[in-house]
């Protein structure tokens, strides 16, 4: 793994030197009062990262963990949830569901479609619904939904709202409370620009509440218990320390340059990078975007051969996709450590693949 | 968390300068060829490290996320379990079971006391029993049990060997297919001493013949998917990437260095420091002790006090107890990266707390 690749993939994405650096630092002991003191700083930068008032667990694991957390924490076989399925990831809040033989019903999406407000408001009037999980970046499509929006309807219903904010979180607006989303989740490798290995589950007031009269099957997963352990600044098990530590320091760093900076950022990032490939033969698949990413057709030609092309010809990653998807889409992260130069150079290099110059004719 | 004291505690443990460094790089985009290759050759050496033909399962979590997928995926409410309950980490195993609807029974042991096998036999011999738990290293008062001697009696009983080995492997001799452990579980952060975060399920070729039939009801711990996903050098959710690429280079150290290297060098260290504290008012709590630890009961000083001392005083971390253990006992890791000058260090400093010179008279 020596030689490195510059990464335009949507998690891991390229890290801030002076965050990478402490990630050399040896782990300190945890059960101490130091640990617990940067725990609780943690703890309220998260809390403002979510923008809520309630709060905020931390697990050592994947997004998928967190999103396991909800299902076992906040839902039971007597609820009936309604979920948004546009891809990958809506996909694996049907599958928690059905592992845990939890009702649900579907609402399926093409890819990158939008979902119809109308249409909601419709089968939530014909169906009797408990819960509505939806991802809020569906980060295989590349389709950002209005979760605000959603969550007025959702708010009307009186479901509790759940929200996979995995890869939107720094880089898109998201008011947990504002938006009456009740449980949102979140994990450290994407707009937050840290390694992977840490995810979070942010609940609301309202959350909280559902929550002391849960009886989840898990004591990894058991959010009481982190909520528990937290108030005294620790966490139930050995957490992955070193993270802590970056995470700490990058969290400081977002307070210090404002959150609403550095969704900005991601804006300025997108939409440049837009602008650079507007002639190229490649087209916007989702309806509604992120910041956070770009997820192009590839028109006339194959996805397969656009990603090995920025692999072999230009040492650039960007995300392939899977399924019926796999021929026909790329996805180009703008998350993370990235300038205008590094987009200048993802747009070139893209150009070069996908509108080769042609040879020229030996006279 | 400017102030580092050196740390003696079993997880974290002190990390090996160069394997600290590689914490600082770029974490690479894990869905490449390259990637595929280092985590087959981490595969590869973790298998040598549990010693078992079978397969190891690589997840993100700490320990107690591997000791709950070992639950979930090789118990079902049809087993009978019999758990050895000598401290935290067997009351573990019983908190598991209990949590996932599992029957057990329990044999519970004084703290520090070993599994007497004849009265193992006796248990066997009236009860109708499927699966045996045991933590090898209860790391919780420092008993190392017996795990070959009572892996006979479990293999005569045809019974599923489950062991947590989390804080033995790499300090003792662990011989998982010669011992017949079908399922063993390690983490990152103790004598592989690496940061925490990674944790390991390994499964002998008759576990995972068992594995195939098994409907676990998780997702993030289904063991099923990690093998599939292995077979091709992938993992199902994203890594924690940092800690594998540490892991891959400690992997290789060990190989160079040789496993029964290592851990006569963690025997070496336990047996140095137990010599230089004899006249201590100390005694050894185990009646058989790992290398990885030791573990004092402070005779008639009050633990806390000096555990207390050891930070105030000494700039050094050791590990307090917990419930009736909290006044009585310390424990004192011999894992990381430490020499005879650490050695000499942690004993001196703790000479000096609980045998303080008396004040000097002043005429």
């Amino acid at each position: 793994m020596n030689k490195l690749n510059r990464i335009f993939t949507p998690g891991p994405v390229p890290i801030d030197e002076h965050i990478l650096s402490i990630g050399a630092q040896q782990p300190p002991y945890n059960r101490t009062g130091d640990f617990s003191l940067l725990t609780h700083e943690i703890l309220s930068s998260l809390k403002h990262l979510f923008q809520t008032d309630g709060e905020v667990a931390l697990l050592t694991g994947s997004g998928t963990l967190t999103m396991e957390a909800a299902v076992l924490n906040f839902l039971t076989p007597y609820d009936k949830v309604l979920i948004v399925n546009g891809g990958t990831f809506g996909q694996r809040w049907c599958d928690l569901c059905r592992i845990h033989s939890i009702p649900f019903r579907e609402i399926k999406l093409d890819a990158g479609a939008d979902l119809d407000l109308d249409q909601l408001k419709n089968i939530l009037g014909e169906e009797e619904v408990s819960a509505f999980l939806i991802n809020a970046h569906e980060t295989s499509t590349g389709q950002l939904y209005d979760i605000q929006a959603i969550g007025d309807i959702v708010h009307d219903a009186c479901l509790l709202y759940i929200v996979d904010a995995i890869s939107t979180i720094c880089a898109d607006p998201f008011q947990m409370d504002d938006w009456n989303v009740d449980v949102a989740i979140l994990s450290s490798q994407k707009a937050l620009a840290l390694p992977p290995g840490l995810s979070f589950v942010a609940m609301s007031t309202n959350a909280i509440a559902r929550l002391r009269k849960s009886k989840p099957k898990t004591l990894y997963m058991n959010l009481q218990d982190y909520l528990r352990n937290q108030e005294r600044g620790q966490l139930p098990y050995t957490p992955a320390i070193g993270l802590l530590l970056q995470l700490h320091q990058r969290l400081m760093d977002i307070q210090q340059r404002t959150l609403p900076e550095i969704i900005s950022q991601h804006r300025q990032r997108a939409l440049d990078f837009r602008k650079s490939i507007i002639d190229l033969p490649l087209s916007i698949l989702p309806e509604r975007q992120s910041n956070a990413m770009t997820a192009l057709l590839c028109d006339d030609l194959d996805a397969v051969q656009v990603v090995q092309g920025l692999r072999t010809n230009h040492a650039i990653e960007v995300a392939p996709s899977g399924g019926t998807l796999k021929h026909k889409l790329i996805r180009i992260s703008h998350m993370g450590d990235q300038n205008s130069s590094d987009i200048d150079f993802i747009a070139a290099s893209l150009a070069e693949i996908v509108m080769p110059k042609p040879v020229e004719r030996i006279i």
